[in-house]
């Protein structure tokens, strides 16, 4: 079984990209939605419940585990993969591959929560794989709440996310990661506002070809494959909002359950 | 001791104004900011939150509980007054009263969380109270990320509260609750949104003498005065934004201590 977790709903843009390009495997996701969002918190916070998410996909019977939120994955990937036997795989390391093979003038542009740009991870991972390459990042804490709220086109949300995006587009940023799982919902706006031709990054297809991958070449791992067996989707707290996402996202009604004894 | 509980640091308005009006009480705050927000959150959640953060306040000795979160004062104020044996204060009863005090057309706004206006509170107690009265709402989610982010003054918070307010200055209010503790920061854009003749509300201030009164006529409640002992405040998480905002609501630098041994 191949688990998948986020701070919300948010992830389920990641877990559904991984049903398509894996549609044989039965698939578990948890969103921790009574604790949501995840990226203003601290990076203590955030790891604390990266390890409680990670220990619920196991106890159901993951095989594989998919870190589908970048505030998590940002802080605490290197830990779970240190601390749990499993394989770990997460959204920031496919879009930084996608980031370098993209750009051609060298300036990339991030934006994420408050949470994944100040761990600086984009910067170091691009730093390592490609010096040559420039980093400009930019906070976006106001896209969720927005997301959340469903403004997914209201003037309101255009002006913030114009401001947002000044600082990168002053740096002529020509390829832009969506660093949040959220913010492929707002890709209509966001790349008018960045420019027709800044290539716009959403690592959820990379992620899931990466576990194809994978999965090709590890069927030894234990994920059997179920035909018809649907895939389930947890949540620690159930809200009507969380059901509009879901239901946005995957353009079709999702069950929600409801598992929180672990919280 | 005098407790008081919040979501997050929204609440030190209350708090503040508690302090002013009580200076001779130790007072101890905690603000759930590890798990903030709860307006979007479900009444199951809200009120296992609300049962911990009480036991929490009694464990470190406090002899009132006030709780400073009109979201969790709106599904658990009940349930908290049943279940522990201590005096219990609330933001909404004081508002209500101010409110039916205030309106001479009849017509009350209220504006708050998602979960502070879908649980009705609001509309049901002033009907109890003043069935003349009529009570229009309109949740507003974005306003507490706009608070918190620090956008008290900026023009996309200005377009939200007016869209926000629309509804209720179409049914011509003549009284505006505050339902939310993070609302005060924005009233200098709300009055004139809303109409300068409007009355608005905002029951810190109330909330504050209420307790004075009580406390003048049980002064054997084991609330000692212990002159110039240090107020404390807890948090479940400390961020550098709490930090800004509980230094914006008392216009001085608050420590910030980590209590999380409950979640």
């Amino acid at each position: 079984m191949i688990g998948v977790f986020d701070s919300g709903v948010g992830g389920m843009t990641v877990a559904r990209a991984i049903e398509e390009a894996l549609p044989d495997y039965p698939l578990i996701y948890f969103g921790d939605t009574a604790r949501s969002p995840y990226g203003p918190k601290s990076p203590e916070r955030i790891i604390h419940y990266s390890r409680q998410n990670t220990r619920f996909l196991l106890e159901q019977g993951a095989r594989v585990v998919v870190i589908a939120c970048n505030s998590a994955a940002s802080v605490a990937s290197d830990l779970i993969r240190q601390e749990f036997d499993v394989p770990v795989f997460e959204v920031i390391t496919p879009a930084v591959q996608q980031a370098i093979a993209a750009t051609r003038n060298g300036v990339v542009g991030v934006i994420g929560t408050r949470a994944t740009i100040r761990s600086d991870i984009y910067r170091k991972m691009i730093a390592a794989a490609a010096p040559g390459v420039k980093v400009v990042s930019s906070p976006c804490p106001l896209l969720v709440p927005l997301v959340e709220e469903g403004w997914l086109d209201r003037r309101e949300t255009k002006m913030v996310v114009r401001r947002y995006l000044h600082p990168l587009k002053m740096k002529q940023v020509d390829t832009l990661v969506l660093g949040c799982t959220h913010y492929p919902l707002l890709r209509n706006i966001i790349q008018p506002r960045i420019g027709k031709r800044v290539r716009v990054i959403d690592s959820a297809a990379s992620v899931a070809a990466e576990l194809r991958v994978f999965m090709e070449k590890n069927s030894d791992i234990g994920c059997d494959m179920v035909a018809g067996q649907g895939n389930r989707y947890y949540v620690s707290d159930v809200t009507d909002t969380a059901l509009e996402i879901a239901a946005k996202i995957f353009g079709r009604k999702i069950n929600l359950e409801l598992a929180n004894d672990n919280l």
